[in-house]
């Protein structure tokens, strides 16, 4: 299907998982292509390379099709062993992912994404569950540059639509989840990531295509996540 | 906390998350300690080793705490490297973890479990998830013993509950969604893995406990999931 050392990444504009593989490639210096797919009308190639889920991003390396943005970082991870983004240590790693799994269940899914798509009561449970997720994350953050130390990684991807997403969630649902004065550490952890030469040299969508596209999502997904 | 070379497994006789464990250490050979847990009432100890779910099963390694089932098989994997529960290769090892996922989110929590814990159209749109996330692995288990071929590995144990306590959930449920006939490769898998001298030598609970349990759960969480 692709020719021989070839990286392909299949994404969406706005995808916050997408965006966490653009970083690690980034990070690891491996070059790609970059094809954009209509995630509202999927292309004959996305149903190839991705049956099971339909989903993006898809990393395809010398034609293998690899989904899911936390699988793809380990596997980016165990082919390019250089710049490291997860540790070596058993023990390590196992504390990372059980942190990456909590990111995306608690702060991303049960959390921010629910409350951008949900209203009333359903709404306000949503924003507990984020707050309370945050305040776990902030005990591991405390103190610490990124999730490793000095460093940016694994978690630090994973974590990273809470940097510059997370504000245009709060501000189309009109709520309010991260208090930097609640979240010192959280708040600093938003600074070092954005400061950091790969993250800032990556360009992002711009605040108002964000804007526009999620509150067209929020009323497209209210009716839906209220069923 | 722990004396050195320890390996304590904290978990609940019912769960098939703590099953899972149970297999994987069976299967390479590993001596532990089993502390059974109340879920329902826990106790200081699963607070200190799990202050972020409070979920079991918690592996606990030389005082070294592991939570979530499919982190703890990862990490029996690498820290006893004999008889292999993931393949080494990058690619085969990112589709075992896509597949775990997928196992894990539409075959269990969405499908599966749902299944059990609601009732009416809520119900049936669970059925029909559960249905068309086993269409997709019987794709991948047709003509082969285990996921892997013909040893057992990290997916026969992520699935396992299929083989022993989805019968009981249907019963309880009064619903269909594994057909043999229809899914001929994982009735097949089915028989292959009961049958493994391994998951053979593991005692399962009774029908009857897994019954009353179940049913007692189903009765409890209607409401909850309905909400």
């Amino acid at each position: 299907m692709e020719n021989s050392q070839s990286v392909r990444l299949v994404g969406f504009w706005v995808s916050p998982y997408v965006q966490r593989v653009k970083w690690a490639l980034k990070i690891k210096g491996i070059e790609y292509e970059y094809i954009e797919e209509d995630i509202f009308n999927r292309s004959p190639l996305l149903s190839q390379i991705n049956p099971a889920s339909g989903k993006v991003p898809v990393l395809v390396h010398d034609g293998k099709p690899i989904p899911e943005s936390p699988i793809i970082l380990e596997y980016i991870d165990e082919v390019w062993k250089h710049i490291p983004l997860l540790p070596q240590d058993p023990f390590e790693r196992a504390q990372v992912r059980f942190w990456g799994k909590f990111l995306d269940e608690k702060v991303f899914d049960l959390g921010s994404w629910l409350v951008l798509c949900s209203e009333g009561e359903k709404q306000a449970r949503a924003v507990n569950v984020a707050i309370e997720a945050l305040e776990k994350v902030e005990e591991q953050l405390r103190g610490k540059s990124f999730f490793g130390g000095d460093t940016i990684g694994y978690l630090d991807l994973i974590m990273g639509f809470v940097s510059y997403l997370l504000p245009i969630w709060e501000e189309i649902a009109q709520v309010k989840i991260f208090d930097p004065l609640k979240f010192p550490g959280i708040a600093a952890w938003t600074k070092n990531f954005l400061n950091h030469e790969v993250i800032k040299a990556e360009n992002l969508p711009s605040k108002d295509e964000m804007l526009r596209y999620f509150q067209w999502r929020r009323e497209v997904l209210i009716p839906i996540y209220a069923s």
